[in-house]
């Protein structure tokens, strides 16, 4: 058995179990390291990950976090491998380092404060930038939206077990789509080479395998993209920050359906019913 | 429409499209709250979590980063609610809390140091005792186990949106489950809660609804648990330190059928292949 061509995976043998019996069987597996984030040589963040578009990861990352307000604020990016995994060293524009420090220095303060709970609870609750762009979406853009992510997604295909996240703009298709064992990695990958590539992502649809937890909605908020459509569910908190900073958040999207659950007006059809979408209690 | 009685849940309405037009639906979505670990009024991680059995998860994340070796050295643990979640604080017993403040101190570093990224990589994949405990398990109750845990997951009925574990002991049962909007929140509940009864993890299954990444397999390495089983695909690195560390790796357990990626002798009828689950490259 041989690892498929290029795709971060590999097979591995099983027994498997059917009809009361074991016979012997295998199954392509999806990598995964550890990667660490290093910004100016101090680790900002350490996650397990795909092994591929780790530098996108790491721009996306530390655009996402608000490490740095645009591409032009890092000076570098550094791919480093080592036994344990892959340590992503981003060098940031020396103005911008500075302030980092400062802003790393400030927060590290005293060990037993006894306020650090509350105080990193904040950290978990970021005031969030409100979406303005006011793009109109007919239902088909959402549906296939959704229908090129699932047929790009190789690894996806490959593995069964990996999380996919694409960016989608009505009329030109799926410009980007990255595959990672993790759904935030997924979708930094997507904000980091849409950064790269300097496309708007205002323009455009963030689309996503997974169920929508609070920090997915916090990283389309920073990125700016006006839709967000998920394959599963949110989480309610999900839907109380999509409903507090003007995203249009569309779920439970397959088969040709979907559910819209925050601001339908920038989705054709649904914008009369606007109004009957606010949490019911 | 109302909250689901006792539930961590709550209805939210939505515009469902459906064959062509919206029309209006509604929801039950899970509550996802910030969540703070204090160890001796430090923090130690803020994790986005379902509010619910939060003693559980404090005291099994303690246990399972190893932060405490036995629920002994804990001296209580306290939930305060807040504005922004739940802070966890977990007051250790004095000989103990001295121990951890002073490898805190040593891990804060300097600045800067130009090594973290490395130094951080080790901790990800920090060394696992090896599980001896031989039990020897029918196929059946592997797809009990299963089975079991979809029948007791009241939230994940509810919502089809949060993850579930659960420990099954061989003609006993499920002995304990919960669910949560994470997979590594919802094991990490289980261990406290074994913790906390004094339940022997060598003598039992856990079952998680979720994909098996390698923190997972860590996670029951240090609980001690011999057999895991998991409704979805493990990654190769989670496959990689199950077979170092003696676990029994069970997956795509799903109607009735399931997979045996490593360490098949706990397996009744699986241990005669032997040798065929090696990583075939």
């Amino acid at each position: 058995m041989t690892a498929p061509p290029d795709l971060p995976a590999r097979r591995h043998a099983s027994l498997v179990f059917r009809d009361g019996r074991f016979e012997a069987g295998a199954r392509a597996v999806p990598e995964e390291v550890a990667v660490a984030i290093s910004i100016d040589g101090s680790t900002h963040a350490v996650m397990m990950a795909s092994p591929r578009d780790l530098v996108d990861l790491g721009l996306g990352l530390a655009l996402n976090e608000r490490i740095v307000a645009d591409r032009s604020e890092i000076e570098r990016i550094e791919i480093v491998e080592t036994e344990l995994g892959f340590d992503c060293q981003i060098r940031l524009a020396p103005a911008r380092g500075a302030t980092y420090v400062a802003r790393r220095r400030q927060m590290a303060g005293p060990v037993g404060c006894g306020l650090c709970g509350v105080e990193s609870l904040e950290l978990a609750a970021p005031p969030l930038p409100v979406l303005s762009a006011e793009m109109r979406v007919p239902p088909a853009a959402l549906v296939e939206a959704v229908a090129a992510m699932g047929r790009a997604q190789r690894l996806g295909q490959e593995t069964r077990a990996v999380h996919a996240a694409g960016f989608f703009v009505p009329g030109e298709g799926l410009l980007v789509l990255r595959e990672d064992v993790g759904r935030h990695n997924a979708l930094d990958k997507v904000a980091g080479r849409l950064a790269e590539q300097g496309v708007p992502a205002a323009g455009g649809i963030v689309a996503i395998t997974s169920r929508v937890s609070v920090e997915l909605v916090q990283k389309c908020a920073v990125m700016g993209v006006p839709v967000l459509v998920a394959v599963s569910v949110p989480t309610a908190l999900a839907l109380d920050q999509a409903d507090a900073c003007g995203l249009t958040l569309v779920a439970v999207a397959r088969g040709g359906e979907f559910e819209v659950f925050t601001h339908p007006r920038r989705i054709l059809g649904a914008a009369a019913k606007d109004g009957e979408t606010r949490d019911a209690g």
